[in-house]
């Protein structure tokens, strides 16, 4: 047995189908999504892996997924690519790794965790990345792997315009889909880790990064505070650097999870204009997930219950 | 006449050349190319022009230097090219502009903040950033604007290797150059910003991008608490999350600029075996020069003083 109340989070986006639009089908769809990627990070960790194992796992899980805008199903950028970005940091020894506008890579999450374990650098971009990912014999799959119809076709409708599209949008259509996806555990070690991998924007261009691939942005994890994984308007969440503000509330200010969660997504970040959302957990087994938009595809699960959700 | 007591604080990079190796003539030139960069910024500010555009200005005359790793004078990647990084930020409204692994283009600063100023985006990288300026007729120039030769020498001694060189590496050699350039500012209106710029580390492949074009790691600014500007180890910063580490130690817990700069610095940065080093100012005019290194390029200016110095 172990001291620690181990557990997982993950999200599979902020900002999901406005519910008038939700059927039951596509709910029972997204929930089996959750609870495989749920249960292969809880399986983990219940195996006595660590905590990056089970974040690790768990996103591939989410990547597979052509339903999250991460590995399969990562949206299509403004020349019709899937360019995508990852990122995982322990919060044991504050080892990261991280990759920026990668393409044919099945799992981002897996070449991001590369660089974590077998490099001296934290964030590689596009071609270098996937030269450095095949030295250890990452997964490659065809463009073709990565297509799926709903997300050409939200692609087909902008294409060529100078706008481009968060997942999370407000707008009134099924465009509005799915985001990034991420997870947070707790091993029986009573070590914390953090995992988060997105397709970015459809239609994106210019090699936009956004808030994915950022440590202490869209990831991160220590020990002595938290693990958070991010999900929404990248460039606000850019702005609070919202995941490590949140470990700085809990470590400065000494407010619990919870709380400093709060803080940070509806009071920071709703100020500045952003949506979004995160899931975090403590070394305590604390599980925090909190967002300031309708909904958040998330799951959480430790020894006393399973929890799936996608509405407030 | 200003209320606000305006200055600005620039660095050419931690970790400069070994005491022992400096010679005066050498230590004029540095000089004299900070007392050009630092005099730039300060008469942008007692025009009556913003913080924005004093860092933007005096990180533009450090990046026509050849003496530093910026710019003109940027390290060679392992393929013989400059892949340069820039950022700035405003911290009146946090916009935030950045680029990374930029070719060609003659002032990276000036690129960041087109990013910063005429897109959604925060932090675009390579070709797109590129075409992103060209938009906005950025100044190109050919590889041969940038070709030094103390750099070029530089990347021949491990050209071919898998090593690569940080500038500030501990190496007993000339090699351990020189750095990222960066500056703060408060101006008159009492805002303040930080800019900072580099061509990364000699021999650097896969693609890897360092901290400085991280909006919360190597530069960040936010009218509330600080601007900061970082230099040093890039990977340390970033499981630091240095400056906005800075900035948080000042909201949340209170510190004063010199405070939360020290124990950021002397403390985490330490602890976790990065070198490296900051300038920062407040909202008051306050300016903290901190490093854990032999030594800095920096300089500051104020109403009242003018400071250049190397070492501690």
């Amino acid at each position: 047995m172990s001291d620690y109340n181990f557990g997982i989070a993950i999200h599979g986006g902020a900002g999901t189908i406005e519910k008038s639009l939700m059927t039951d089908s596509k709910k029972a769809e997204y929930k089996q999504a959750l609870q495989i990627a749920i249960d292969a990070g809880y399986k983990a960790l219940h195996a006595d892996l660590s905590a990056t194992k089970a974040v690790e796992t768990a996103v591939a899980a989410l990547e597979d997924s052509p339903l999250f805008n991460a590995g399969k199903g990562a949206v299509f950028n403004s020349i019709g690519q899937h360019e995508m970005d990852a990122s995982i940091m322990d919060g044991k020894t504050l080892e990261a790794g991280a990759i920026a506008a990668v393409r044919n890579v099945k799992n981002p999450i897996f070449l991001a965790n590369l660089v974590r374990q077998h490099s001296d650098h934290i964030l590689m971009i596009g071609d270098g990345a996937l030269e450095f990912g095949k030295k250890y014999k990452v997964q490659i799959e065809e463009d073709s792997y990565f297509y799926t119809e709903q997300r050409y076709e939200q692609w087909q409708k902008i294409k060529g315009s100078d706008s481009f599209q968060l997942d999370h949008t407000a707008e009134k259509t099924e465009k509005k889909y799915l985001g990034t996806v991420g997870a947070v555990a707790l091993d029986k070690y009573g070590n914390i880790a953090a995992a988060t991998s997105t397709g970015g924007m459809t239609n994106k261009k210019f090699g936009r990064i956004g808030d994915s691939p950022i440590i202490g942005v869209g990831n991160y994890a220590n020990n002595k505070t938290c693990a958070i994984s991010c999900t929404g308007s990248g460039e606000y969440l850019m702005k609070a650097v919202t995941a490590y503000d949140i470990s700085c509330l809990m470590e400065y200010k000494g407010l619990s999870l919870q709380q400093a969660a709060e803080y940070s997504i509806h009071d920071k970040l709703t100020k500045l204009g952003g949506d979004g959302g995160i899931v975090g957990i403590d070394q305590k087994g604390n599980i925090a997930m909190v967002f300031n938009c309708d909904g958040m595809y998330r799951a959480s699960r430790n020894q006393s219950q399973t929890e799936i959700k996608i509405y407030k």
